[in-house]
């Protein structure tokens, strides 16, 4: 089998699959809306497992509903590609999706082709990946590398009560293989980027070394309300401005450390919260987040460095609560290597990025060498049914993703390097 | 008769009305609740006008309300003091009840030593000083001085729909005496500070200079909603640290000019105010003071400045409104001098400061020589049942009104100074 010379995968079905399936759980104004377990993502569920039935995979769900279509070619554990199909509330209809349907489109150009890969080719849907019905996000794919046991996540409980186990069992994917489930030889993701950096700065493919780690924080300052008028400047304990320096510090460990740290507040809440009082109380969150584990650490110092300095200066109480922590994942750079010689065979202009948001690939790459390809979204809009890639991005994306499966059937990995 | 030798007041009695008063509308947990025109304002004024008779005092009702009790010794235009009685939903027992009940205590100590002042010696008791049931705050002197029409006043809609006009009619309070009303000889208020600075700094009394003025303005920011995850900071367009930004400004124009500027961000609100979302838009309050208008002037300048230049580095969009703008006011020299002369007699320690919020006695300045004298407030809480001020505080106060109006009754003012 010639792994140089792969045929092209056909847009249009590609095209119009992801447009089927976006009209389930359709929002009516170009997006989705299929919340993990529910009707909706059962609907899209079946309608993707008998489009791989279509391709006469084999088709297996696992203990905590995860699909696998597997396309019994070649031998020893397959080359696996995926991703979800659930979505948030407001989704667009390529996050997930795109990847999935890809998947599935690599298979079928094979099959046209008449080409037979020399490993087993397998398209993993994963369950509650963007975790907005059941926390946490990426549940489906953590369970299947032995992340999370399997009765702790039949017991999740959803925003609207349900419990994960009933609702598996309610939609008919309640399956029986077990996990953690088999290891795959190697692992690759499609996605749309999320993000603006791909479109703003004119790169048409991107090779997505890891993803972020992130460090979610609550602080909450408490100081003295007064009357704006009649309490001067050196008398004041305002949370409102230490509020404001912490946001400004953000900024400034942002621009000093540079590279891939990124730093927002997103939330801030005054007490009282009047024009002519100084607050009480200021509650904010940090997101703080680095591809580097130490790096993140070092801004996480910082920050407390300056909390307790703020606290000596403005007479103010500051206490911290963490609401996430996860490390930086890197993915395997002879992975990411094969990702880039394909992305850069199609002349269209690349380049290495990590991913700021999560993604099923992060949980795979615990257990098989990883990784992902990224291809532009318009203005970096997601979660949003404003969401989209150009036609042209995402049969490019598919043709690489095409490229890259094919040559990890021929790769013989030594040894993990993740 | 010896103006230098006064008698004393009677402490007892005044903390003994101020405690009746102060059951008025009681909130049970040491405040009262008396706002303007409601059922519970017309209990306290009947009771403050049965205190006026009891004296043998001339009481009349002017068209918007507000009170005077008026003993007719003497000759010439009444020298004048008084403040409100009117409450916050939750106010103290102090806020003007203490300056209106200090006045009374005046006349029955003159009347109990055998004193009779050269000059008629009038109680004011004026209509919504607060403003927090009819705004704007001060209406009753405002309407007084001339400053608001009477027809207009009557026609004001309170924040639970009733019109002012009607609810002085329902209570019984709407007088015939019109409005502008005559011209006092001169006017002074005693009041509690409402902020820290006296007892902070150690400080028994206050001689009041004038009434800051205020600069309130509306600040929308609009930058471009993003994922936290995603976006690079220098494809940021973040209101929040715009709105960051503006907040360390303000503190830096505070410290720059010093003296009485005070400046204070209160109120911020993000939307959509979550966690991983760089916020769309912030809406935030600016509240500036100053004793001079030239240099509150400069203050607004430099934040209009602050502004534009923040627009052009982050990319936003920032909208400003006007809330409210008052000029500063600067009570008569002359009367602020007799009030520091009878302050400094008492042997205790004394200071000049400009008060931070609004009063009766800037609406009289705008037709009579004017002044305030301060006592210390605890911790600075006002507008809050926990507001207190200590008994030999009150009672000194009390002490230096009586000598000021005595001594304002022998002063002769050649032209108005202020």
């Amino acid at each position: 089998m010639a792994v140089s010379t792969p045929p092209s995968v056909n847009s249009q079905r590609l095209m119009q699959r992801i447009s089927v399936l976006g009209e389930i759980g359709s929002t009516g104004d170009g997006g989705s809306c299929r919340l993990a377990l529910t009707d909706a993502d059962r609907d899209g569920r079946d309608l993707v497992v008998s489009w791989m039935r279509d391709l006469g995979l084999t088709v297996t769900i696992d203990i905590v509903g995860n699909i696998f279509g597997t396309w019994n070619v070649g031998s020893g554990s397959p080359v696996m590609t995926g991703s979800h199909i659930d979505t948030v509330r407001t989704g667009g209809i390529y996050d997930g999706n795109y990847g999935v349907l890809a998947g599935l489109e690599v298979i079928a150009t094979c099959q046209e082709a008449g080409l037979t890969p020399s490993r087993p080719i397998c398209v993993g849907v994963f369950t509650d990946e963007e975790g907005a019905r059941f926390a946490p996000d990426m549940l489906g794919s953590l369970v299947y590398v032995g992340g999370l046991g399997v009765e702790e996540a039949l017991d999740t409980v959803a925003i609207d009560g349900a419990r994960l186990g009933d609702e598996l069992t309610r939609i008919g994917y309640a399956g029986v293989t077990p996990c953690p489930g088999a290891i795959p030889h190697a692992f690759v993701e499609l996605h749309i980027e999320q993000g603006p950096v791909l479109e703003s700065e004119g790169f048409g493919l991107g090779v997505v070394t890891g993803v972020q780690g992130i460090s979610w924080q609550e602080v909450t300052i408490t100081g003295q309300s007064n009357h704006a008028g009649t309490t001067p400047m050196h008398l004041r304990q305002d949370p409102a401005f230490v509020a404001a320096t912490l946001t400004l510090t953000l900024r400034d460990i942002a621009d000093r450390f540079g590279g891939n740290q990124v730093c927002t507040v997103g939330k801030i809440d005054l007490f009282p919260n009047l024009i002519n009082v100084i607050p009480a109380r200021a509650t904010m969150t940090l997101d703080v987040r680095n591809t580097d584990e130490e790096t993140l650490r070092d801004a996480e110092r910082l920050i407390d460095t300056f909390c307790f300095q703020l606290e000596q200066d403005e007479g103010v109480v500051i206490e911290k609560k963490i609401l996430a922590r996860f490390e930086p994942v890197e993915f395997d750079e002879r992975v990411v290597q094969i990702v880039e010689k394909h992305c850069t065979k199609t002349n269209t202009k690349t380049r290495r990025l990590p991913s700021g948001a999560g993604h099923d690939a992060q949980m795979l790459a615990r257990v098989c060498p990883a990784a992902m390809i990224f291809v532009p979204s318009h203005q970096g809009i997601s979660h949003n049914p404003l969401e989209h890639t150009e036609p042209s991005d995402l049969e490019l994306g598919a043709n690489v993703l095409l490229g890259v499966m094919l040559e990890l059937c021929e790769t013989t990995f030594e040894k993990a390097n993740h």
